[in-house]
């Protein structure tokens, strides 16, 4: 697989990005997050899909199409990623790698946030710094791309 | 906003109602149940809609589309009480109050379901009367029109 | 037992309400509470007791005295919600209905709050809607006293 | 003291016996309790005194002023027992030993019932023989006296 | 009732069977399974039907529908199995036998594993024999057809 | 049944007694508590057999053994009283009433101590009174023969 | 080895059967379990030999004798599979692949009987089927004779 | 509010000082202590009340009945400091500062001695220095009065 | 000894005082509490010395060296005082008293602070009063000097 | 006592050595360690006697038996090391020295072998150094009768 | 503060980095890893400076001293991650931004690798890239500088 | 490496030795446990250094710097055994191995002593024996260094 697509997936209630507690999640939107993201992996000479849903079904079939297709997911499972072991199953099930991400620093926050049941079968995670969390990901998937250290 | 409209959503299972445990639940359908909610909130002057899903996620995307719509939701999320964290968070994503409502009484039956996750994003609950659980709900929506205490 | 007389039992500290934590509880007092109830019960054709301790023992006594004077107890328990099984067990020691109520969310608030071992021996809780907390209870009695759904 | 005096405390909720729960408390009142304990105590040359009480307060009271005056306690702390560790360092404050009874089996019924605070101060627990609960512990006082073995 | 129809439900993650984890799920595909069901269960002259889904609210749905049309259900239920009290409830609302199977023995993996929130609601879990599980599930749904001891 | 026969079964270590931590056993041995309790039960008119075993086998075994040929056991299980399911179900297996007593106050000691696995089972538990205990255990079987309350 | 020899051993308390709790293990006894077995076995052409005991170091002893002999072993260890770690370490001790099992669906019963300390070490576990549970099992060591999936 | 007046509130069983346990809390009795702090407020130019009950709610009463009327409390609460919630409520809703002290160091003693539910709403916590301990408390308040540090 | 020395040793990030969070310590530097408590003492005819240290070796270095010099110890461990069994030990050590002392009420602040793993091998806990709280510690240890009660 | 007799008690599946988990436990049997502790015990001069069961009663049997016999014993008592209170006093009610060993560093393994409920009745524990420890234990027993340090 | 100045701080035993559990932490040294930051850090026209220690009062000094010198902290805090509250008490004492990186995914490791007490008190956290972890942090920074979205 | 050096490490507070708790710990110094290893190790031709501090950072550099110098650490972490995930880290991180040893029998003390953080990566614990403890880890070297079982 010579290709350079990667597959930004967001989970429930992103697309209230902007709309939600702005004082945790910020004030821009889920199309912000898309067109930044955009403008960045073209720096990085990377192509970039966007997925999201609130149904975590869906989420476990778009884990599962991205074999064969995507050499890395940017996966960022709001809620799920504290009891999801459905997802962290798909992941598992994949040959795929998976960076997971979060806007706020979920280690800050409540108790339950603070475990991550889909983080073993992830390479990383990375939470804290807003849209940077994506772009700190996809940066790591192009160092590997160009033989860096990982 | 000046409409009168509420929305009652319905999670899992709730659809077998009459049909599940009638001991726990009662003989009466949910077709009973939403007669009878439209015949009281008629009395009351209100607009009442229904949904009803198993769908976690299908349960999400309703509560995000309550927004600018409903002026309040009643929301019974059946077993997803006790590990939606993604309910919850759509609950608090929006500029809609909730009230949370429960058939049985569920601090009195097993472990599990005394605990609600979704209760600390929602203005309050009522668990244990039967259809007038929901009523009681729309009971609270209705004084806060009036400008009644709450 | 053919009357209608219902007692509104009052826990610890909740004589203190409008000079109690107003942020929490509001700033109208136990009188007020009372003078809106007693309103509220003449227009549902309820007699209507009040009784209010901060004493465990006082309060096990109202319960138990209670049996065969009043069809039903709307009882806040305060903060003896969530340790006194020795109110719980009165509860259980008489043929008299009780549902519990508490003016601020409790399952919002401190953990410790989460919890209430009285609810197990009531017919139903009803927690964050202030003084329409006690007015739902009166609301369901009433409910029952007509045959309708419970 | 050579006085043959013993004190049979009883705590909250058991005024209620023969109108409580009588599948798990049996049919028979306090009075009952009384009658048949003061019978056998002259059997056993004792005399006898009864106490009951609701408040947490007066159990404390009444532990405190048996110093001095009664050889022995028999107490059941109903569901004080679970929870008052101030009943427990009333028990630790005298000079008067205490055994501590249950009507039922409470190692047999809810996992709250089955941690007693109290028993690592008494000298010994009896719990679900009825009525004879009683009788055996006043046993044990009359064989103490007679410098049987303990 | 006189059909001799079952249903084979599969969970979350089932569809990459032979493509998931072989060292722990084996080479073989989810097709593989269905064929070998399909012949077996013809052995034994039952209808065979078979459902996946990696969606909780679908595979709720699927239980409901099967009141009526099927005599029992096999469900592996993938790592729904271990927090899915929406899917419990399904189970417990329908008046159709359930037996839980899986293909790895869940009890000798992760701690997460070894709970299963819809064990209490089946009738019987079979874990730990590869496609066996399936085929040793259908084997009791034969037995009771014949009147076998169950 | 008509007979008076009665069972006493020593658990593991009881034939230390007087040996074993005197402090907290005390002194005499399971030669002087037969002998006592043999004069005790002749008093009552009880015909008593005594068993002794260190092995959880073994005392499985003299329990069903006990079916058809005793009115009731007086169980001291030692230290398998906290850890011995199968001691339980043992118990729970056979048609005889068994009484769980123990020499030192149980309560009062280590952690482990505090829980009994067999209480459930059995009709009450006597703890605290030395030899004592057994005797109160056989006076509540005598009291049961007289028709006694209990 | 070309033998076709399998064990079945039967834990404490089995040999109760028939006698034991029937409205939870049912009305036929030990007998009944080993006459149905064996038969089902001729049919599966299985060499089967029976144990019982209610002795923890009896059945690691069996546990140990097995090497060599048999080509499998039927386990249902009773209460013991819930605190056995000497079981557990027994079976690991051997070159005999073990199946557990259970009559009755212990993950559906008590908190304790819901955790197996030894399905760790044995191929897999099966429960709630009555004495199908064991015929289950022995079909899977049938299956894998013939070279069948597992 | 001008005056210098402090209460001083002794919880259960501190009547019982000097009698009570003295290698625990020393061989004076709380007369001694109420001399001793009447001659040191003297020193210290305060006004100082005494109040002891063993009664939870009148420990609440005498709380609410601080306001107003007294600059601040010294509170030993005794047991009830480890499950008295209400106690703690009632501290919260009174506009007196109060300062929790102990006699015996509390976190050198029993688990459960090693938790305060009242702490939270205290100004501080002051332990294990017997009398003293009060003494401290007051010169806090003294401190405060004169404007200096706190 | 006779001497009059004291030393007030404090832990990791007192150096910080003043600058660090103020709204929980305050305004005031290490360098105010030192001139502080050199006036405090000097009014109490006791000598003072000081230390700091955030590393957890040298305040046990400190506490070994006090021996045969200091007459106690005021001990501020700062966030060791949380998990520094080392600490623990090394106050075990000595034959020195040490009263525990913290600015803040650590019982009214994160779960972690409220459990102090020296405070059982100390004489007394000081905590919520600010630089008061070492004043206090210090009138303790003059109070002793005097004879007076502790 | 002047002789110089010492006890080695191995437990349940010690008798598997060799054939049992030898990446674990090695290659060696038990014969290999009779024979190895015999040469070294005879360097020592003392006088060894070996025992194995895999019965727990045996166990406490054979720590009874060894009173007055043997100064000292030498203890692996397998997996009931993690579980057997029975063992546990059995060393208690003996006036025997006893010295717990395991083979392997049962402290780098599965959670339940961390925790020994024997080892608090133990003057020491030695685990993971394979037949050395054994040896080891049996150095211990002999300084001590040189009158060495311990 | 215009500086561009950033200190990267690691913990203990990384000094050990490429001689330690290379299949864990990789093969490269600590000075390789100054080497790559420093080249990175050109390219971002950041200055870096590099601390280690294995000592925690270091590290909090280190953390202290920041303060004015640098405009944000990479901190690797090794194991100290997990139970120092010291040094996360330094961090809140410090007006200086941190970043807590480490080089393996220590979510996906043992259990008391993913808590970290010092997250709280940090912007975020990236853990599982290697050198790529600390590169991604400074990108954080240099983002900020520029304005960037965070 | 040919060398027979090996290293004895001692931690926090065992320079206290003799001093410190000698109930505990007995009346010798470290001096005497010097003076006593360096004759033992005479007499196994070992050649032993010491080092002892109460710093965790330097016990983690003592330990680094053991790398091709020792053969072997004895290692004796006092209070730090039982949280410094630091110190097993360092221990991880050499090619040495290090035995556990401590004075005292821990598993028989507090709760927290019997907890070793450290254990899981050395080759084996020995505590309870005093010197001998060193004496024996000191002996299993020895044997391993003679080609001995280990």
């Amino acid at each position: 697989m010579n290709n350079r697509n990667f597959l930004v997936i967001n989970g429930p209630n992103l697309n209230r990005l902007g709309k939600r507690e702005p004082g945790i999640y910020g004030a821009q939107t889920m199309e912000d997050l898309q067109t930044e993201l955009v403008l960045f992996s073209k720096e990085l000479l990377l192509d970039l899909s966007f997925e999201q849903s609130n149904n975590e079904g869906d989420l476990i079939d778009l884990i599962h199409g991205a074999e064969n297709k995507f050499r890395g997911i940017v996966l960022n499972a709001g809620a799920y990623t504290h009891y999801s072991y459905a997802i962290r199953d798909a992941i598992a099930s994949v040959d795929v790698p998976v960076i997971e991400v979060h806007l706020s620093n979920v280690h800050a926050r409540e108790e339950f946030r603070q475990k991550s049941v889909i983080a073993p079968v992830t390479i990383g995670q990375i939470s804290g710094f807003g849209f940077d969390s994506y772009k700190l990901a996809l940066q790591v998937f192009h160092n590997q791309l160009k033989g860096d250290t990982l």
